[in-house]
């Protein structure tokens, strides 16, 4: 194995060489221009946050996406991120040269760059990858979009389709069986989230609050309900389904039950956002801008918490809102 | 164990009340106004970068301390921090709450404050607790102090004294004996390292060149000599010892061996910079209004790499020039 400083130069200092405050990761630290920022960190794990089998390329684009993601539903525009990897006990070069692939192609897909970052190495057998991904974002003049803002009467947007990663990951490990077309949409869903960057940067100034989905859609919709201290109402029968989600929902024995537990599936990293009913048109033109999928599905009111609502209007029990690292 | 939420809630947020851009750690992402910054990110996991059984108090500081060292180093006034941990499997809240008074004593001593993160926790048991720390810091008007504007004919500077941290860890695990008080004060020394903050802040516009040393005072040097195209002479009878580390090199058969030694031993987390000779005067009053003490230990030359010198002028044998994680 090449020492530490060889990987560096060899893998990463590459992937900051657009960046000009980066120094080619040459230096203890990074400097940034005066910019308005958003930052975001989120640590994987491996074995929590992704499968110990997928591949190093996937798992450095998820550790790209999940904070690209929580960018994009801030509002804010992605500049780079800043890296630290804990690699398994004698980690090969050649995972590293992967790992490295996968950040190189999202760095292209997305416009960013490496800006700094740690590269260490565990002592003990056995213990995991650990991905730590600190990602600054630039904002536009309408500020940083909000948990906080939602009000009473505000109608509720969601992007794309919701539950496929949790589809993804059941399918993945077998636990639900899917036609082979469905089984590959949904594992890539999971494997390879999309952040909605462009959507969440056409968003400022209408969404009234935001958030991404991480925890799953009732979770998340909790977040934004408690700081924003309203309640929120969620119509399962507009939730937006891919094609593989309603194959699983028609065999259901319990559609409304098999709705609650897409709404509880967290990873899904679509944007959960709320606007007044004054700005129907601007998120239906941000939707089309961005060639992004764009569901109303429910509304803000007065109160506490979330309620999942049937065509009927009656409320569906939701099991379990979103995981913790720590119940137990 | 109370739940992800409540332990951020209760332990972590407190720490962010102060940053307004924090949000109380109720939002996806913190915002932060547009200042010229400069960013660093240590990770620092159980085994490798402290002990397993070093206090969760201690480990908060030392997360923290090696990271205000880097800004130092840089001239850059420390702002806030971004805090990702991952917690061993069935971590109790007492030690979490632990590691959050080591974090608020440090943030009271230093001015800073938590500004976000992320918490997480391990499913594989034996799994070390793993820190990842990204620290900004605002710049003064003579900008981020680089590792690469030494030139032929600086003096090398180094603050405080040179590989007590070294000699603290070799006396914890019992393989160098040392006095009750020499000791104490070296375990002090690694454990705790003392972050050159007010030095480093005092040194923009003076110092060519600037690193902190973690991985070694030669190693370092090193890095300094690589980055500028230049050599480092370093003068083995300048180098500034503790008391505690004096006694060991008079006991020594090879005192200048020993003092190789010291000179490889990392995580000092002093401050090694070069300034023109013209800036001798600036740089002793930097070091009085700081009340840092600041050695004068060695010369810029042309050419390649780091020699250590001794008194007589004859290169020393340097064994082994820091720490690597991926050596094997």
């Amino acid at each position: 194995m090449t020492g530490e400083f060889d990987i560096i130069r060899k893998y990463f200092a590459p992937l900051a060489a657009d960046f000009d405050g980066a120094f080619n990761l040459g230096d203890d630290a990074a400097s940034l221009p005066a910019l308005e920022t958003v930052i975001t960190k989120d640590l994987l794990v491996e074995g929590v946050h992704f499968r110990a089998r997928d591949s190093r390329s996937s798992v450095a684009k998820k550790a790209l996406r999940v904070n690209l993601s929580d960018l994009a539903a801030k509002g804010a525009r992605p500049l780079g991120y800043f890296l630290g990897c804990v690699w398994p006990l004698g980690v090969k070069e050649e995972t590293i040269a992967e790992f490295a692939v996968g950040l190189r192609e999202d760095q292209d897909q997305f416009k960013i760059s490496l800006i700094g970052g740690d590269t260490t190495a565990h002592i003990v057998k056995g213990a995991p990858l650990t991905i730590s991904v600190t990602m600054i974002g630039a904002l536009g003049s309408a500020g940083m979009i909000r948990r906080s803002g939602a009000a009473p009467g505000d109608d509720v947007y969601v992007s794309g389709s919701i539950g496929d990663a949790g589809l993804g990951l059941a399918a993945l490990n077998g636990e639900i069986k899917f036609a082979a077309a469905h089984k590959l949409y949904l594992a890539g869903r999971y494997q390879s989230p999309s952040p909605r960057v462009s959507l969440g940067g056409a968003l400022g100034g209408h969404a009234s609050s935001s958030i991404d989905i991480s925890d799953g859609l009732i979770a998340d919709a909790g977040h934004i309900a408690e700081q924003s201290k309203v309640a929120i109402d969620i119509f399962a029968d507009k939730l937006p389904l891919s094609d593989a989600a309603q194959s699983w929902i028609e065999k259901a024995d319990d559609a409304d039950a098999a709705l609650a537990q897409l709404a509880s599936f967290g990873d899904d990293y679509e944007i959960l956002f709320t606007a007044p009913a004054t700005r129907r048109r601007s998120v239906e033109l941000a939707s089309q801008v961005t060639k992004t999928p764009v569901a109303r599905i429910g509304t803000v009111v007065r109160g506490k918490g979330v309620r999942l609502l049937s065509a009927a209007g009656a409320p569906i029990a939701v099991a379990r809102a979103g995981f913790d690292h720590f119940a137990g």
